[in-house]
């Protein structure tokens, strides 16, 4: 037996997230079947994280145990032959037996897309949150900044995670504009439950004028969940890179 | 009785094309279908062109006739609420009576994507032709500049075409590329039937070296279609803008 590191990129829009759950079709899920398919054996995968129901991913990390001998691009080329569409893998290699996808990451990247103009574009349709007014991109990325840095997040958790320790470190936060796309992209050396999603709906709510640009320090600091603005919804969310000790792919 | 122009921007995956055929779900039946809800009254809609099945429009330009006294975002409002997803409309402005969306274009200006990667592209899905092999984005931009002048492009037009005059003016070529993404663009002022399918597939059969790079002049001066390269598929197709006398929205 030998413990694979695959690497890999979904479209999100048709799953229920990453994790398998009954009655839904995951990424794990159909990923699990592809291995079967290829190997003639069921393996459990383990992923880098958990994204919720209509997120993506350009870069996910996972790992499972085989006795195939399949490695690298025959693995990538066989895997990618049954995987729907909306599912790739770029990168199949041996990794320690004691490799673990998300005790072993070091970091991660999102980014998160808002489409901002008057009218929705067909082509931004799930992948992007659509705000119809003006948002001023150098403010909040000033704002953004505020993220940076060792802070306790637990106003930047959804409300119920049973996670315990919630200080994380983030090491960038940006706010960008390409036309009308507007880019959120965070890198933090692991993120709670909904964290991106509750700073970019705290940016959203600072351009709707329901709370000042300078709000995030305050925020940090009353760790209270209900100080945060929205949690913005998953489609325009996307795992970008999952950095390893090597810094894998970055 | 007032002419309406409309600026719309449709993903062409799930249409078969633009104009409107029997047994199949069309661009312009969907705008029509839209048109007739918002206003009451079937109307006929003109389009600037024939996009094929699943090629894409970043902009399109139509125009129909109504009675009906909405203009401007209140008429793109109220056809953007009943439109597909894959659909939207971004201007609607009252022209003159006179004004024909094909007979009065310019010019108009196509882009073409590859995706030049190992493994496909989840996101590149349907917008994209993966071509595996390392394409020279150099090598193709100087033969793509053999494209540009006034030429007889009869090699470039797909057979059995009625068109009569095959004489066409090409203002712009050239291919560039971002990461894995290579773009093919093209602007001139008026285009064959398949032009620039013909021409991104006689691209990829220089990289794939069954022409020479300099094949270009050659296969124009035969008029030929024999002699240009296969026809590259629809989908990495889009009609990115059509220009009007005063470059309209230019």
């Amino acid at each position: 037996m030998a413990r694979i590191r695959l690497t890999l990129c979904y479209d999100g829009t048709a799953y229920h997230g990453w994790q398998v759950q009954p009655n839904a079709v995951t990424v794990q899920q159909v990923l699990q079947d592809a291995i079967e398919r290829i190997t003639g054996v069921r393996s459990g995968v383990t992923g880098c994280s958990r994204t919720d129901a209509g997120v993506h991913a350009r870069m996910f990390c996972c790992a499972f145990d085989t006795a195939s001998p399949l490695r690298g691009d025959k693995l990538c080329n066989a895997l990618n032959a049954v995987l729907p569409r909306d599912v790739a893998v770029y990168e199949a290699e041996e990794v320690d037996e004691a490799f673990h996808p998300r005790y072993d990451a070091k970091g991660k990247r999102y980014v998160y897309h808002l489409h901002n103009g008057r009218h929705r574009d067909p082509f931004a349709e799930g992948y992007a949150w659509h705000v119809r007014w003006p948002l001023d991109e150098q403010a909040l990325d000033r704002a953004a900044k505020d993220l940076i840095g060792t802070h306790d997040f637990a106003a930047f958790c959804a409300a119920g995670s049973s996670v315990e320790d919630t200080v994380r470190t983030v090491s960038h936060a940006a706010v960008t504009r390409e036309g009308d796309r507007v880019t959120f992209s965070v890198e933090a050396d692991g993120f709670l439950y909904n964290m991106v999603r509750i700073m970019v709906g705290t940016l959203h709510d600072m351009a709707a004028g329901k709370l000042p640009y300078d709000a995030i320090p305050a925020i940090l600091q009353s760790g209270d969940r209900a100080a945060a603005g929205v949690t913005a919804p998953p489609h325009g969310l996307c795992l970008e890179r999952v950095f390893y000790e090597e810094r894998k792919g970055g």
